[in-house]
C-alpha cells in the first residue's frame, strides 16, 4: 500500500512576491497581534504560525481556547493557499472544519498548513496544528479547508467583491 | 414538503442549576474577555453569544476576523451542548465545520446555537452567526459541530480526562 | 432569544425550467437508479430525495450504508442549489460535511436539503435526512456542504469546465 | 519549516484477529458488493479499499457519481479506526467531511485512509482518494471524519448500542 499522506507537489509561486505580500497581509490584521501570533513561514504552497501560550488566550482550564486553535489553523491555510494565486488576488475562506484531537497545552501551538489542491478558483488546503511543550510538539488539531481566489482584484477592491462572491 | 429545518425539540436540562454552570463557566474562559464576547442567553439546548464590533479582533479589511466568528460559533455551540448534560458534567468540543457566507461587518456579531441531536456521549449541534447592523441581521456563517459529555467528573479533573478521552 | 433555524428565505428560480432539468438531470445519474432513490420534489432553493429500504445499500447490521446517507444529502443538496443557478448553469460538489446522529433503520430514507446561502459562484446548502418507519421519522444524518455554480456552460461542456475549475 | 504531513506514527493493533475481522465485516457489507468495492488492504491505522469503474455507480456526465468517493472514503477510514481498536469493538461513524478536489474519472478509484489520532473512545482518520487511469492517479478528493470505538461490544449487540450511544 502507498503512503496515502504523499500527496505535497513542489509548488511554484506566480507571483514572485507572495512572502512580502502575505507578511503584509498577516501585519494588517488586528486579530493577530491581539492574540500574539506570528506568521513564521511562507513557502509556496505552505505557511507556518506560531502562537506562544497566555493567559488571554486561554479557556477555563488554563489550555489554548479553541477558538485560537482555529483561528490560526484557518489562517495558516489561507495563506499557504494565497501563495499560489497570481499577482493581485485576494483570498477568502470559504469553510474550514477543525478536528480537536488533544489538549492544546503547551508553551506555544505550531500551525503548519499545505496546500492539497491549487485550483484557479478555489484552493483546498489541511492544517497540523501542534502543541508544543519545550522540545517536544503534539499533535493537537487538525484542519481541512476551501479557500477562494479573488483574481485581479486589488485589495481595496475587496469588500465590494466579497460582498457578490 | 415538509420544513426540513423544523427538528428542534422542547429539551429538558438535567441539571436544573445548568444556566448558572454556563454562565460561571464562561466568565471563567479568559479568551471570552479578551475578544469581547457576551453569554446574552443560554436555555435547555440553545445558547447565544454577542460580539460587538472592535478593531482588535479583525482582519486586514476591516471586517471580523474569521476566527472570532469561529470562536463563538464554537462556544455557543459547546454551551448549548453543556446546557442537556448531567450534573457534573463536562463538555468538549470534538469537531466543528464552519461555512462562512458573507463578510463579518456591522456593529455586532451573533451566534445562536441549538442543540439537533442530544446523545449520552456526542452531542451535535448547529450554530447560525449573524452580523448585526442597527436592527438589520445578515446571515454572516453557520457551524455544525460534535461535542462530548465528560459525566460526572468534577471540573477539577478535566484536565485528566481530556488527555485520555 | 430569537430562533436561530429561522433563515430560510423564499427564493425565486432565476430559470422556470429549473424543475423539468432537475428531474431530468437526476434520470441520467445511474447511481440514484443503483441504489433506487427517487427525487420527490424540487422547488426553489429546496429539494427531497427518498430511497426505500433495500438490501443491496445495508452495512453489516442490516442498517442504510452511512454511504448512501451520504449520497442522498449531497444530491439532494446539490439539486437545491441548482433550482436558484442561472439559465445554462451545472452545478459541482465542492465539498460537504455529514453527521451520522443516528442508526438510519426504516423503511425508507427521507433527505430534506435547503440553500442556505445562494451565492453567485457558490451555494451553501444543508439537508436534513430522516429514517421513516411507517408514519414515524427519525433524523438520522444532518449535513452541510457547498456547491459550485458552473454558469452559462451548456452540458456538454462540463467536463471541460470541471478539470479547470 | 518541519514537514505538517508527518504526522503517521507506527500502530500497534491490540486485536492481532484484525485484518481478518475487517475482511469479514466488509464483506457482510450488502452496499460493497453492489457498488463493486474491494478491500485492498487493512494494516493498523491503515486501510485500502480500490473500486472499478461501472456505469452503475456514475454521473450523468459519466464520471464517478460523488456519492460513492465519499462511500469509499468513508468505508475506509472506518476500517483503519477499526484495525486499532482492542478484541470486541465495533465501528461507527460519527461524522466526516469531503472535499471533491477533481472530476473522478479513471478506471478506479482507490481510496487510502490513515488514522492521525488513535483515542480510545473517539478515532480521527483521514482518507485521500486518487482516480486511476492506468498508471497514472491523480487526487481526486480528500476526507477527514470522526470514529467511534463501541468498546466490549458483540456484535450482534451492536444495534442496541449504536441507539443509545
Amino acid at each position: 500500500m502507498r503512503d496515502g499522506s504523499r500527496v505535497m507537489a513542489n509548488f511554484e509561486a506566480p507571483d514572485p512576491t507572495f512572502a512580502d505580500k502575505a507578511r503584509d497581509g498577516f501585519s494588517r490584521m488586528p486579530f493577530m497581534s491581539t492574540i500574539g501570533a506570528n506568521l513564521t513561514s511562507v513557502e509556496p504552497g505552505r505557511c507556518e504560525i506560531s502562537l506562544p501560550f497566555a493567559d488571554a488566550i486561554t479557556q477555563q482550564h488554563g489550555f489554548f481556547h479553541g477558538g485560537v486553535v482555529g483561528t490560526i489553523a484557518d489562517t495558516a491555510a489561507g495563506f499557504a493557499s494565497f501563495s499560489l494565486m497570481p499577482v493581485g488576488s485576494a483570498v477568502l475562506t470559504v469553510e474550514f472544519k477543525l478536528n480537536l484531537v488533544a489538549p492544546s497545552q503547551g508553551d506555544a501551538l505550531v500551525a503548519r498548513a499545505e496546500v492539497l489542491r491549487p485550483g484557479r478558483t478555489l484552493i483546498v488546503a489541511q492544517t497540523y496544528v501542534y502543541a508544543r511543550q519545550g522540545e517536544k510538539e503534539t499533535l493537537s488539531a487538525i484542519a481541512l479547508g476551501t479557500f477562494m481566489c479573488l483574481a485581479g482584484k486589488l485589495d481595496a477592491q475587496v469588500t465590494a467583491v466579497e460582498k457578490s462572491a
